[in-house]
């Protein structure tokens, strides 16, 4: 590992100042035996010298008290010229000696943590206060002098940084510099992206000049929607809310259908509902008293699209469910926990994924799609739906029950890919169209569904729309096939002539005040 | 603006030291009114002195000399108990008192571009060597000790810190100072971002364990995919690579679309491809010797989609084909540059966008979705096919015209939503079928819609299908319907049973390496 050329000089002078003493005693006895002096301050230096090592204060050794609380200590020439020199230049090396500086081969820092602090509390005052000047400034300085100086800044690198030294004689190769240069700028980065983010949160700008946003690696993916795509998943607070029972590894397109699912699920009230995704379009939902009973509706829908699909219950998924369930092929079952019955009998097969979503929360943050040349943000799609977000405008006026399972239908078309029309009975879909750039299609599609698969006699059929009709030609589909209330945006040149044929045909219209587009 | 206990004291001292030297005499003389006593260092300082304003030099105000060729000027205690100490303390004042120190009240200070180093050189050394260590730290110091000292980062901010001066007798108001200090976070993160992000392009890891991406707004748009979400677009180069030459703003919806048609384009030759987008699908694509006829063949594909759809050619649109498009409802026209008479025709209509992409490069950089809790992302499906690539799987061969063709097909196919099928004759596209949870349901849209607009008497019509068929009958189906040859990845455990069906019926069938799910 690093040739002889690219090996620093033996370390000297290390600068320790960490916030996370874990593993220190470990750092502090190998540097120990490389015979390397140690500069640190405050609880670190206490630790260092609590374990029985020599230790300088940086007070001392920049013969410069400590003032302010402590909030100026390393922000000194000495430290600074001490990491920052360039140890070839003839001129820096001098200005060192003429100073009486000396050069800092290795600054290992760590920062408490902002996340932490937001968690611990809300006082605007203490978490300001919390924010490290000096810190941050080491590792950059360190960071970049890499060809100079080696710089830690995780714990997970103690052991690799003496594996380096005694590999390079008690330097460091010029790889393993630049390496952990490079995490040290991820660290600073992030800890810079989580101060702003949080000034951003409590000032009122949804859409700042800049957006700057850090995210730590949740897993990696065996790839991504396809398998020459390599892929991976990213989480602001290190867990996803997602507690994986069973099974394989998720897939980009699991995730994908998996957030999908919850979308949906989170619209359906409390231990209620059943929703199956797949390609991140719902093909069957379904809230009923009987759980069981919305797992068996939301999956008549459409049962051949529904194979190989993500299935989420909002409830407790029981033994009886689990021996449905376990009859059908699903990449992944959602619960919102499971009975230990049905665990057992879902665990027998081995790759089936099961997810409890109990502690997941849905975020009501901006959605982003970027290529980090580009991102197009947008506040997310869930403003909860009130009955006065709707209009009756037909003659035929709905009773509560079917205005309820209009306002379900169009919760359900919301998370459809446009154009989406949404047939239901009951609180139940009964056919879905989804994705065709023209809005008779999808009328068709899920008429054409609702044809393969329901016996619709007796049953009120209701539609909803994502968007306005542009003509009359999809609304005439649906009733003529037996749909007897549409739910729709407004918005159309025609919608008068749309109104005039509800009212000839004696069916129930109500407009939304909101367009529910979904790409 | 801002109460009298919001203001802080008269500044009495400042710190400067900016790379872009803009309006920085009107910032010294208003500076200069208020009697403020001012210290700076290198650039800043030469240039204040030569506009006739008195400045102490920062090493004479630390009475520490300039080290290191200046790499620490400014990391002093003297400069930084100056800026970090909390004035109503009276132990921080004792602090400031006995060593010497004074208040600094406002730093202004503003980087040297890291994208400017990036774009004007690739030396690793001179790029590290660029990178500011004591500025952002004099930043952060004044930012987070907000409530006492003014801190200014951007030009931009000038005209109203003195404003703000003259509204508060010399001082600044706290929402002032507390804006400004928000903003000089976004610029830190954001500068150590791109230091960052540097490092990892020139690493191999494409995932790294932490994400941290900063982007500048380009634009607040309109409203997101719908009226009720607000929406904006950001970049990293600050453009996009597109040039409006016409027509209103554009939505979030038209981006979006924008985007889907310019990767499309991308995979046509140069010069030579019409491509139609609505709803994130292309609803229609031709490639042809002769430009306008290539957009004559995309549109007939599915003329009621196209409407209000997004139009992008790959060549220079000329008078004759913007006589034809002039009659047609788009939302977007995009041309590789635009004849002088087709510009004047086009731009009759106020509203309608015309859009130069000449200069947009396609980017091959992870997509990312994400709503800041997590983030899914993936490398670019962006692999150009070779004939290599491919795999012909049934006796009947086809010949290089047809082999040419079917590759064509499965290059629109891959940019469909999921489930694909695309159906073309000579290079152009016949029938698209998109965004099915069943692989059977796209194929027949794909046939229904070639019936509607084609007359495929006596062509070649073959199929495309961006994944493997799970069953026969999807291949049935297509050529039950006149397709004669069928390129798809492979993977079913019925590929036998479909070569077999191939082979009985005389079809053309290609397997590829790779599967396009697109979702």
């Amino acid at each position: 590992m690093g040739s002889r050329k690219n090996t620093m000089k033996k370390i000297k002078l290390a600068l320790i100042s960490v916030y996370d003493k874990n593993n220190l005693k470990f750092l502090i006895k190998n540097l120990n035996k490389f015979k390397i002096k140690l500069i640190s301050s405050g609880g670190t230096y206490k630790e260092i010298k609590k374990m029985g090592f020599e230790c300088e204060e940086v007070s001392k050794f920049t013969n410069s008290s400590e003032i302010l609380s402590g909030r100026v200590k390393t922000l000194h020439p000495k430290i600074h010229a001490g990491i920052l020199s360039e140890r070839k230049l003839k001129s820096h090396k001098n200005d060192l000696k003429k100073n009486n500086y000396n050069e800092i081969d290795l600054v290992v820092a760590n920062f408490y943590p902002f996340e932490n602090i937001l968690v611990r509390t809300k006082n605007h005052k203490k978490i300001i206060n919390n924010i490290d000047i000096g810190g941050p400034t080491m590792v950059r300085a360190a960071a970049k002098n890499y060809s100079n100086v080696t710089v830690i800044t995780n714990l997970s690198q103690y052991e690799s940084l003496i594996e380096n030294m005694k590999q390079n004689k008690g330097g460091t190769s010029l790889d393993f510099r630049k390496k952990v240069a490079l995490e040290a700028f991820g660290e600073t980065a992030y800890y810079e992206s989580l101060i702003y983010n949080y000034f951003n949160s409590i000032s009122s700008s949804k859409f700042p000049k800049k957006i700057v946003f850090g995210l730590n690696r949740f897993e990696k993916l065996r790839y991504g929607e396809n398998p020459h795509q390599d892929g991976a998943i990213y989480t602001s607070s290190g867990n996803l809310g997602l507690s994986k029972l069973n099974g394989k590894q998720l897939s980009y397109n699991n995730y994908s259908d998996v957030f999908a699912a919850l979308q949906i699920s989170k619209n359906f009230p409390k231990k209620r509902g059943t929703v199956i995704v797949k390609h991140g379009n719902p093909c069957g939902a379904s809230i009923h008293q009987n759980n069981n009973e919305s797992f068996t509706l939301a999956y008549n829908t459409d049962p051949l699209s529904a194979f190989g699909g993500i299935i989420s219950c909002n409830f407790k998924i029981n033994k009886k469910l689990a021996l449905k369930l376990n009859k059908i092929f699903f990449e992944v079952i959602i619960g919102c926990g499971f009975d230990k019955d049905a665990l057992s009998i879902l665990r027998r097969k081995k790759n089936l994924r099961l997810i409890d979503s109990k502690n997941h929360k849905l975020s009501n943050k901006n959605n982003f799609i970027s290529n980090m040349d580009f991102a197009l943000t947008q506040e997310p799609d869930v403003k909860d739906f009130k009955y006065t977000d709707f209009k009756i405008v037909s003659k035929v006026r709905p009773n509560r029950r079917t205005f309820e399972n209009l306002i379900f239908a169009f919760n359900i078309c919301r998370f459809v890919k446009s154009n989406g029309i949404v047939l239901i009975n009951e609180n139940s879909t009964v056919g879905i169209g989804s994705g065709q750039p023209s809005r008779l299609d999808s009328c068709e599609i899920a008429i054409k569904k609702m044809k393969k698969f329901q016996n619709t006699f007796n049953k009120e059929i209701l539609a909803a729309s994502d968007a306005f009709f542009p003509f009359v030609d999809g609304v005439e589909k649906l009733v003529q096939n037996g749909v007897t209330g549409i739910i729709q945006p407004s918005g159309s040149i025609r919608d008068k002539e749309i109104i005039n044929f509800a009212n000839k045909t004696g069916t129930v219209l109500v407009f939304s005040k909101t367009r529910h587009f979904k790409h």
